[in-house]
């Protein structure tokens, strides 16, 4: 990331999650860095605890967002203004395309692709790269039960 | 790539696909030393049309393999001696592990991670990135119809 944030106008930008999240959240110059490239860019996608990321620039503050379903305890008490989602694939909110676990960015970036260009052309790419496109972001086989210790 | 055979000695090669293959295939240099290094390694585990660059090696001649079903015409001029299989997910062959297109990869290695270690280690792996295992690798969503021109 540079400081350079005229970088990503107009752009989409894509936050990707991953354990470094968890230090990276209370990086106040980064979450500064991010929020300024977040409200320039056009679109603005997460991937798994990337959204936490994001929801640490207070931009999706009263917004709905999902993230990681192993990790969705620490994402509510890290953003509590956020409408977290505890059943979704992924989530679209104004900009805001937020994906839960890892893979599920794949279901993501096909639905951003549908919505932004055309559903053909998402299938076609999901047939390219013999993926089984989960198509449906409220369909979410990985949502926690409630006080469930683990999986 | 280096030239330090040794480096992959009893580990995991794996070898990826894509578009560079199409002029990869045909380096000499590039297939003598992939030659070296799959003979030495343990497991050899290939994404998509990276199956062409172990073909090239003529270590899997007779064997039974597969690769993106879209590649699959200019995959079997090209390697002739392997039996290419035209429905699967993926395929095991000896120490050989062939995987069809792209995302078909993360199912081999998740069927890989079963064979070696076991199976509850690889759901695990796979609930904590949230992703629908395709784990039967003889179901094949993409393989194509015989003549059929594309998709």
């Amino acid at each position: 990331m540079t400081e350079r944030a005229e970088d990503v106008r107009g752009e989409l930008l894509l936050v990707p999650g991953g354990m470094g999240t968890r230090r990276m959240a209370f990086d106040e110059t980064l979450v500064a860095l991010l929020r300024g490239k977040a409200k320039q860019a056009k679109d603005v996608l997460t991937v798994c605890t990337g959204a936490v990321l994001l929801g640490r620039t207070g931009l999706i503050d009263g917004l709905r967002a999902t993230s990681n379903k192993k990790a969705l305890d620490w994402v509510k008490a890290t953003c509590p203004a956020v409408h977290w989602q505890d059943v979704a694939r992924w989530v679209q909110d104004d900009k805001y395309y937020t994906a839960s676990g890892v893979t599920a960015g794949i279901d993501m970036a096909l639905g951003f692709i549908a919505d932004r260009y055309d559903r053909c052309t998402a299938e076609r790419i999901a047939r390219g790269m013999e993926y089984v496109w989960h198509d449906n972001p409220a369909l979410d086989p990985f949502a926690r039960v409630p006080h469930e210790s683990d999986f």
